[in-house]
């Protein structure tokens, strides 16, 4: 039987761009889980009444209603022991914890400065209200006047990424000689942008877009396939 | 038979604050390895010509001889797996290996523009003249002017290891459970700074201090009962 998975949607359906949904698609696909995705949007909180709280990703595998990417994550490693191994070991699954740390608090707050003004554009009408408030208050200014320096807020943003270009050099993956949930969580954070923004975070020449690229190709092109704007 | 280490030293042999040296020793401890220290200066690279290159650590275990902390851990634990794992699996590696590079690539320069000044007061004399050229080469000015603003820099720098206190609040060391290389690789980079200087870089109520305490408490309180200045 197939899981299902409540996925942030655009005025698209078809364009989903969350980080943390796109974290747990890479899991599933990993472990080799058919999935069922379904659009869901930022105003309907009462469609996710079901899982006690109010964002996604939601998973729902048989009577199981799994919410959080990372709990998700643990939930499918524990849950389905025989597939594919997102963790490689219980000390993998502590440095994914840091590096899902890492990247949320370290890589996240910088992508949004750039891209929340373009997120607006791709959302349907009826989540914009809702949007522009919340992030106006989140970060104490116009979408229009937090975007407008990220030109010059890029070079910085891109040094945070110094210790993954380190890894690169030794292996193909962060999770070592093949994926893991390490790498999951790095490309939805990357995917999270190049979704809903035709503003380029990485460098063509930066060996973090060569790895995006070979995730991005991972379980039947699943990231590089996705509906971008 | 032990194994011998190289490790960098003060004008006073007992002083070692190598950050690379002292993952080595955690993780020989942690392997249960008895092991003979041997100070060494920076000036002293004629005496690490045995390894072919010139810094330390240097680990000399019967006839192999290994160098880079990085190398060392791995060694250990290809060459001692019926010891206590320091990664805890394939996937544990990879995650060490980002923090490894992680701590290297993003506190490591911030420790150092705070303490570099300090750490010329502890050298042996003979070392002075190296230090302060290759360090002010480095920097581009004198050491006196590189940390002359470093109380204005602690907060960012202390903002860096927000990840770690995330981690910490589900777990308590890097490693999961209980400490992996995870931990020593953190381990020796706060210890560098805390044997060189009086000045505080961790806040004591921060959790990386409470966690820093805990690691210093393994092994019989190596790390803890290091000589400081």
């Amino acid at each position: 039987m197939a899981v299902t998975l409540y996925e942030l949607a655009g005025a698209d359906p078809a364009l989903r761009f969350s980080p943390y949904c796109w974290r747990t698609r890479l899991a599933l696909a990993h472990k080799g889980l058919t999935v069922e995705t379904v659009p869901w949007r930022f105003t309907e909180k009462e469609r996710l009444a079901f899982s006690g709280q109010g964002k996604v990703p939601v998973l729902v595998d048989g009577a199981r209603v799994v919410f959080d990417s990372w709990t998700i994550a643990g939930y499918l490693e524990d849950s389905y022991p025989d597939r594919p191994s997102l963790f490689g070991g219980p000390g993998g699954r502590a440095g994914a914890r840091f590096i899902n740390a890492w990247a949320d608090s370290s890589l996240h707050p910088g992508i949004a400065r750039m891209v929340v003004r373009d997120i607006l554009d791709v959302l349907d009408p009826k989540d914009h209200g809702y949007f522009r408030a919340s992030r106006e208050g989140m970060f104490g200014a116009t979408l229009e006047a937090v975007v407008a320096d990220r030109e010059q807020r890029l070079e910085a943003w891109r040094a945070v990424l110094t210790p993954v270009r380190l890894v690169l050099k030794a292996q193909p993956f962060l999770g070592g000689a093949g994926p893991s949930y390490a790498d999951h969580i790095l490309f939805g954070t990357l995917q999270w942008p190049r979704c809903v923004s035709s503003f380029a975070l990485l460098a063509a020449d930066d060996p973090v877009a060569a790895w995006f690229a070979r995730v991005g190709a991972l379980y039947g092109g699943l990231g590089a396939n996705a509906l971008t704007v």
